[in-house]
């Protein structure tokens, strides 16, 4: 049994092709190879925090996984990051623990910008003319770093509404090779971006229907309970993609099921990134379509980064 | 943040009142003062497992605490034992990982063992004749061991199917200061024993109500899953005191379910564990009533004994 600590997984991260391992556990999710039971939760009041247990397996392989991530939200009063959490690998052979990755959060918020990048190498449009950012935090830094592999594009507009946070972003992602340019109007974003990602924990839309200029593409990952929106519902109505990390959890939480909700779109519209990936269904098949991804984290993601992690230190 | 083998586990165990603790444990459950979420669980087909996941927290204390506990049953053909597992205990205050018992399953079965004892102190006869043990595995030995200090009777009678099983569990336990009586006979358990502990995964019932002797306690913590029964629902009919861990969680699963399902009790007729321990319920009034406690397993004994242990080598 080994027990790797957070330095040790940032230095394995070095060897690993995390795109390439999600890419075939959205698959397997999408082909019904993966177990994945419903999301365990612990909420906490004072302070207040949540506690989110993903856990299953994909079938015949070695491992079964279990991951704790949890957020609490006052720690930067203590000087601690709101993230925690660890991952642990069993044998699914005979239940053995054999790993423990003590990765405090960290590999949830690789694997759901790895999911970002994923998105964008399906459903981006072939030019990207401006890459839009909607929030400042460290998923909104992490999706763009993985973009890099993935899009050319270096030009970016990020919408915040601290400025402080807004001059931060730029400074972090001005030294990683990107330009950016900061605005606190949402407008500005739309209006020359054609590939969005939203990463706020917003519950009402930042985004509508009117603002999205054709041949644009979004990917949203903030919104992953049923009471968070970043995507006003009728900009599912215009759009000729809708792709989702899992179809079933998709009509439950994140932006797509406040439109189903509403009828503007049926779960018969839905295609799911792994059918994407694998072939079965289309991505973007032209420049002009409007495509949205919407994410909101699966058991198969942590599984497949947890094990990617574990053997490049095995 | 402290990881602790089994070896150390077992050390401080020799420090620890785990009674008291999970005395404790279940009075908190009882009085609406734990959060515990209903049971993950994941299931394998080749090899045969199970895994369950049992995680909460008690309502203002330190920790919350997650319990992973597995069983695979393939492994005694590797030389393996079946159960394996760990226990993790976070910060209730800002999710901060602050110990991993690598308990390997023997945490499980001690916490269980002392819910038998529990059950024993508030409903055992005030004068047992014989013990009465169903089974001859790891449970049934443990559940023995730990009445040592709540009943003063060693004389036992045990009832199994493998002379080699039954031969394994005299020598153990009349190693540790009982007289143990092998049988292969039910009857000549409920005939002889006022105080009954069934301890089997049966599917079918091995007690029927006309073998049940006016004054006998029967304490049953072998069935944990809708599926399993040890008692036929007609001895609940009988009984004076139904005692059951959760009242939720027995009308779901464990002996209790058959008995309602068949209108033969009610829910209103059970007694929680933890109000009998506060006093809030009674348990047994005289030596002629018949009692039964169905003990399927809380999150809280989990917490209770990963908290118990921790504090004691922290």
């Amino acid at each position: 049994m080994k027990i790797i600590n957070l330095d040790q997984i940032k230095e394995a991260l070095k060897t690993i092709d995390i795109i390439t391992a999600i890419e075939k556990g959205f698959i397997a999710y999408s082909n019904g190879n993966a177990v994945v039971p419903p999301v365990g939760e612990l909420l906490f009041k004072n302070p207040p925090g949540d506690v989110h247990i993903k856990y299953g397996y994909i079938i015949g392989d070695e491992y079964y996984v279990i991951k704790v991530a949890s957020g609490f939200y006052d720690n930067p009063k203590l000087n601690l990051t709101s993230s925690n959490g660890l991952m642990l690998l069993f044998s699914q052979k005979t239940g053995a623990v054999l790993g423990i990755l003590l990765d405090e959060g960290y590999l949830t918020d690789l694997r759901t910008s790895a999911a970002g990048a994923i998105a964008a190498k399906y459903l981006a449009p072939r030019v990207v003319n401006k890459i839009g950012i909607i929030g400042t935090g460290t998923q909104a830094k992490l999706q763009l770093e993985y973009l890099k592999n993935i899009i050319g594009c270096r030009d970016v507009i990020v919408y915040g509404r601290s400025d402080y946070n807004l001059s931060q972003f730029k400074i972090e992602m001005e030294n990683k090779g990107f330009q950016v340019i900061p605005t606190k109007s949402i407008e500005e974003v739309t209006s020359s971006c054609n590939f969005i990602i939203t990463t706020t924990p917003s519950t009402s839309p930042l985004l509508f229907a009117k603002q999205i200029k054709t041949g644009t593409h979004i990917t949203a990952v903030g919104a992953d309970s049923p009471q968070k929106q970043e995507l006003d519902e009728n900009i599912f109505r215009n759009a000729d993609v809708i792709a989702a990390d899992s179809i079933k959890q998709c009509v439950e939480r994140g932006d797509i099921t406040h439109a189903i909700h509403k009828k503007i779109i049926n779960e018969g519209q839905l295609v799911e990134l792994g059918n994407i990936i694998s072939g079965k269904n289309k991505g973007r098949i032209d420049d002009q379509q409007i495509t949205i991804a919407d994410l909101t984290g699966l058991a198969v993601q942590d599984i497949q980064i947890a094990k990617a992690v574990f053997e490049a230190i095995k």
